[in-house]
């Protein structure tokens, strides 16, 4: 196919390189060095260029792609629900690797079949769940995430109103170590708790369940009863679609080595070593850990699907918010207080969330067993319904494919609200000089964009028709 | 106010003046001749100028407008549903006048208070409605929807999650002749059905019911058992928001004269004589029109809140967009096939709609009267779904705070997809000439983007989970 068919295609060469050619590129450039925090860890200065330290060296990159068209498939599998069948629950893994792919992502591929099997001999038996699952095989994950971003493109509006969660496993089992886990906020309290159900199937000191292992061996501080650390999503796999262009909630679910914070991936990643192997003689020979995470990743799914009132937590997210807000305040109130800006209506809104989500939590309490299935639908809606209310349907500034106010990245690391957090960077350390006058505009209105989804998401959660909302 | 305090007020000085200065002014212009589809009924050319008949005349324009920062008030009533609070039935009609307002808006006001009244007393003796009501008294309106608009803006997410549908009575009785509605598709068959039920108050060989009056003196065509003319929606009142910015049904209604499409709006529209000895002197003497409307009003809200499945039509929808697709088809097919484009994937989509439509209202039609109210709602929420899909979240093209596809007006008058039918009318007569390549492209994707809301419709329609969607 031709360059001129699409607008979508790369125009500037790429091509993967291994480590000893990149130190031998990278050595040769000068120029000023690369901030801290963008520098790699090959034994090399890390220099922008283009500047080269020797006289003039010339590199000739011979770049041998096919440009063609080629067809992908997602395969769909599909449980439909008994009460509400319009209510999705959907599972996802890629099918693709970029070789023999057996740990990523064919263990969670093989963890998806063996839920599809087992689940497949509970319905010969008559079993049916209250809600749809669906399971999908994605393609094209590796080349970037095209099967599930296509796939939310074409039926955004439908999994926008019908899908309650994501839950991703792109490769199952790295190593036996602990567990990885990406969630929106909201799911946090349902996957620790799945976790305790999960024993881990080895003999331990560190505990008997998921939960107790994950816990002692990735705590989130080190307060011995910490929970185990959760992050939030990134941009790494297929959940990436659902969070960030429609809002449903997601997991994004692995078995990991020890120190994944300090080499985030496995030695062998997408390599050709990564074969059967592999698997059965070194990281996980009875497969026992992938029996963890079938259990893991099926009990979650159950939850999801059979719970009367859907297991998504607001205050969590409430806090994840409020912490959000406070980096922002403690990081740069005085800046703000410097250009006569007020947070007061961003605290507010923030504040309004916790208020209105810890209201929401003692209603549900409060619900009987026997509930009014209409009743309880209601609750659910406006579980649903706060997730999607973070989503700006016009995307974040230079990010528009970006549509979701809180769990999209920014341009620049931060720990607050991203498209603020950006605007807060661009405006460097003179606040109030008037050459930022421009960047100042842009950071009024990003304040006021992020207060008024804010308060949007607090207005899900009010008791509907008892004000205007 | 200082005029910088706000991006938002406009700059170009105007002033509404009367038809002899405006005639005097008009009467000077030279240059080409407006079209005739753009001429008044002035007797004077219309001429755009901007060359002057005689030796070039200046006038002088002197504006006194006060820029000063108000509050405006909407004011809104609840009854709060009793099975489905969470649904809202929208009744609005706003409360600003130009002068005093007795035809606009109070006339409307009047039915809005006098139902009100109506359920208020119902509510003394226990009664609820199964859905929710919500009563909107808007303001500045005549200021260019402001009430609503912002109303809309603010609460979008929730309106757009919750509002079954709007219904606008601007100004109720403008004089006594027939009835003038617009209507989204799907509420054509309700409205109808509900003027049935309405008596006409006055003895009459027209007819006994509204709906018999109504076809009698205002029918669609000239076939005797023509039904009466409903239009689509246009951009005149409270309604637009809804149907423009977040894709929920309307319907707006008023008793008019005679020869409301010859002359619009009555004579005294916006004048100082709209009084209350207007009414009650010379257009509805005993108020029984008001009553008519009043009946009408609640007739239709409360069937809106009352029915077990909403009596929002699918198939008359389909069957309007299908005539959208004949128009463009009868009109430029031939262009299209020169420029070598295919309208095969729109008419696909267009006949998938229809389908979708078809094979959802046998499946209504199938259901028992003791439906589970969880297969009641899942129904009836793909039917507010349907509408939903309509809407572009980035919004059309050089009109981007109209989303609906359908139901936003072009730049041009047209009877096609609005957005569409601008590129196409953008094309002029020669597709093919090398200079209309950019306007070639953005055709393209404007036919794409249409293809991809309609067949989003269709897909809604589908029983939930017995495929992707």
């Amino acid at each position: 196919m031709d360059q001129s068919e699409s607008n979508q295609l790369p125009t500037i060469p790429a091509h993967p390189i291994g480590y000893t050619d990149a130190m031998e590129l990278l050595g040769h450039m000068d120029g000023p060095l690369v901030p801290s925090y963008r520098r790699g860890l090959l034994d090399i200065d890390y220099r922008f260029g283009p500047e080269m330290l020797t006289p003039a060296r010339k590199v000739r990159l011979e770049v041998n792609v096919e440009t063609e068209r080629r067809t992908i498939h997602n395969v769909v599998g599909i449980i439909r629900g008994r009460e509400e069948p319009d209510r999705y629950v959907v599972l996802g893994n890629h099918r693709d690797a970029w070789n023999l792919g057996a740990v990523d992502p064919n263990s969670g591929t093989a963890c998806l079949l063996e839920i599809t099997r087992a689940l497949g001999e509970m319905m010969t038996r008559g079993w049916r769940p209250r809600r749809t699952l669906m399971f999908v095989s994605w393609d094209a994950e590796e080349h970037g995430m095209h099967g599930s971003y296509e796939w939310i493109e074409e039926f955004g509006k439908i999994m926008s109103d019908r899908a309650v969660a994501y839950l991703n496993v792109d490769n199952a089992v790295r190593e036996v170590y602990t567990l990885r886990a990406r969630a929106t906020p909201s799911l946090k309290p349902l996957l620790r708790e799945a976790a305790k159900m999960v024993p881990w199937p080895v003999s331990t000191q560190d505990g008997e369940t998921l939960y107790e292992v994950w816990s002692k061996r990735s705590p989130q501080t080190s307060d011995p009863d910490s929970p185990p650390e959760i992050d939030l999503p990134a941009s790494a796999s297929d959940y990436v679609p659902f969070v960030r262009r429609i809002g449903v909630p997601i997991l994004d679910l692995a078995l990991v080595h020890r120190y994944t914070y300090t080499y985030p991936n496995y030695p062998l990643y997408h390599t050709a070593y990564e074969t059967f192997h592999l698997q059965k003689s070194h990281i996980d020979p009875d497969f026992k850990f992938h029996r963890l995470m079938s259990q893991l990743w099926a009990g979650l799914a159950l939850s999801l699907a059979e719970a009367t009132i859907l297991p998504i937590d607001t205050s969590e997210y409430a806090d994840t918010v409020r912490e959000m807000y406070d980096w922002l305040e403690n990081g740069y109130g005085s800046k703000f207080e410097g250009a006569t800006i007020s947070l007061d209506a961003l605290e507010s809104a923030v504040s309004n969330f916790s208020q209105a989500a810890v209201a929401f939590e003692e209603k549900l309490s409060s619900l009987q067993d026997d509930t009014d299935p209409l009743v309880a639908r209601m609750y659910n809606d406006q579980l649903m319904q706060m997730e999607r209310a973070f989503i700006d349907p016009l995307g974040l500034l230079y990010r528009r494919l970006n549509r979701h106010t809180i769990l999209s990245s920014g341009l620049y690391p931060t720990e607050t609200f991203p498209a603020l957090g950006d605007a807060v960077r661009r405006m460097g350390s003179d606040w109030t000089s008037p050459g930022k006058a421009d960047k100042l505009k842009e950071l009024k209105e990003q304040l006021s964009i992020i207060t008024f989804f804010i308060q949007s998401v607090a207005n899900t959660l009010a008791k509907p028709a008892s004000t205007v909302f």
